[in-house]
């Protein structure tokens, strides 16, 4: 019998059991790992349009608080169904079938359905004749055969609102979003009306997840409302799973005005505890003027997030350039969709993200 | 050796190639034999309902020149799509995959979205996103599973238009459906503007079809239209496949008051050519004085279309009860969708139809 090395073995051992390099558990320490991803839409489809080319068993918790003048805040507002904007970019984000996410992703751009999303239109109706939105995730994941699962955060019909420092109150998600001087103001109580139960699945997946990312996506309006539903920022508190917040890369104009890596941190602890945070991704990349300047043209007042230098050295700090330079073209039915401001222009890079996030696991 | 019957012998062959009774040959002569519906949406989806459930070879030709209010209407003004209503009625009628169906079927009923149905907005979508109403239809398809043909009779940009006795012009199909003296005044010419381009599919599979079935459908809206495709009727004229007509149940007000069974033949042979239909299917059924009751009451001025008793007896035409009783419900949204009018409310019996038209494979 000749003698084989540990390397041939290993080769060996992989051809009787017909396994590729992606399923060979030597080469992907991260089989089968569980990562739950809490956010909203943009931000964590790509954080999963990444993850998902890894062996990783993935759930998306999503925002449920859509409300005014956007596509969902729309269906919300006409057909009285939950919002389904969030859970449809994270379904599509996770679909390996690119033509149908195209196609699902198409936005409408004039006449009485302008800014719908057909998507969305889809999750309505899917609500409205079957029954329940649960069964809009159902039927979309089988279409677009997606193994992972796209879990809202409650399917109560809630409404989030806040009451700033100077005693006004902003009755939905879209006026806080576009309230201009809401970080300038500040903050005095961010609150779901009525008060959400927890979607159980979105406990059981956190429970068992590996590791737990947050972010990146709307802070005061896809992130923080996530931990307004007690439960979940229970269920977080108590996970084994490491805690990794994304910060995002750019300053949200009104809300989060001046927000430096540490102040996104302070206020995400304020909510769910000091200390809960075990890493931090943040951004050290620039852009070209160029590529800055077609930013400043669209969001003027927009800055990149600042960071103290010493963080770089901090245990649990990962600062590394993950811009997409690939910046996202915006039309006139995606900045202002019937007045929803700000969609985001610059995004993360998600390989970057996904690998600095495989890492993690292996720590 | 045991002796084997002919019975015996047939049940070992079919264990032998495990074959079903449906893949059966000797139960199934029809089987592979090529079908070619040409209509609209409700009618023809109707007749495909029950043949998908045989082994046949099916293609839908459809209607392409909805116009005016409805649904198909406004996604043609506001988009400016192909009208996608009848293809996609069709094509859900095809699909085995009943909640899918049901689903894409659904008609939104308030707000903007009011009147549109999912399928449609999908097809309007799929044509504006990746290009080709085509394209709309093939997407469709893969997610229904459907291995059956729709194949839109153009994809030409065309409207329907009449010219009356009285001078008058109706400018759109909508408008035509919907004026209510068109049978009194006389209809002087039907066309298409501008003129109409045969789809290569729908020549293809006519040439290839063993038996092609004309409606039933919305006369003039539905039906006659394909004939003023004249590369169409030209193909129906030539084909070597059976020809077989079948006729609707009621009159439709405004457009066929007052019909006969022989005015529909002899109306549409003025378009096909005189000795073009092999057979003619018409109802001999009546309703309950309760149904008739519901009937009467949305639709006072429709009469169960009227026949020669001598046709029972004469070659070609085949008189049988094919009321369906299950009487349609229609709703707010169903019957005057944005003012287009008339959506049926009795339907032939699916099975029954389809078991006439196996026979006429047998013939």
């Amino acid at each position: 019998m000749s003698k084989t090395t540990l390397r041939q073995k290993h080769i060996v051992l992989r051809q009787g059991l017909r396994l590729n390099s992606a399923e060979c558990p030597q080469h992907n320490p991260e089989r089968n790992r569980r990562i739950v991803c809490i956010g909203g839409g943009t931000g964590t489809s790509v954080v999963l349009t990444s993850l998902k080319k890894y062996p990783l068993k993935l759930s998306a918790v999503v925002s449920m608080f859509d409300g005014g003048a956007g596509s969902s805040g729309c269906l919300r507002d006409e057909l009285g169904v939950l919002p389904p904007g969030d859970a449809r970019q994270c379904l599509l984000s996770l679909t390996k079938k690119g033509d149908l996410a195209d196609l699902f992703n198409y936005r409408f751009d004039n006449g009485r359905l302008k800014g719908h999303n057909l998507g969305n239109l889809f999750m309505a109706a899917a609500e409205k004749s079957i029954g329940g939105f649960d069964k809009g995730i159902e039927e979309l994941s089988k279409i677009l055969d997606i193994k992972d699962q796209v879990i809202p955060v409650t399917l109560d019909n809630c409404h989030l609102k806040a009451i700033l420092k100077d005693g006004k109150t902003l009755k939905n998600e879209d006026r806080i979003i576009n309230y201009p001087s809401l970080s300038k103001i500040g903050i005095k109580e961010l609150y779901l009306e009525p008060r959400a139960q927890a979607n159980p699945k979105a406990i059981k997946a956190i429970k068992k997840a590996d590791l737990v990312i947050i972010g990146p996506g709307k802070f005061y309006t896809s992130l923080i409302p996530h931990f307004l539903v007690t439960e979940i920022a229970e269920a977080v508190r108590k996970t084994n799973a490491k805690k990794v917040f994304i910060c995002n890369l750019m300053t949200q104009v009104g809300n989060t005005d001046g927000f430096s890596v540490e102040d996104f941190l302070s206020v995400l602890e304020k909510y769910l505890g000091k200390g809960v945070i075990d890493y931090v991704i943040f951004n050290t990349g620039k852009l070209s003027p160029t590529l800055l300047k077609q930013v400043k043209k669209v969001f003027p007042e927009g800055e990149f997030i600042k960071y103290n230098r010493f963080l770089l050295a901090e245990k649990g700090f990962i600062g590394k350039d993950i811009i997409d330079r690939k910046i996202r073209r915006l039309d006139s039915s995606d900045i202002f969709v019937n007045g929803a401001n700000q969609r985001t222009m610059v995004l993360h890079q998600s390989e970057k993200l996904a690998k600095i996030i495989i890492n993690l696991l292996k720590n």
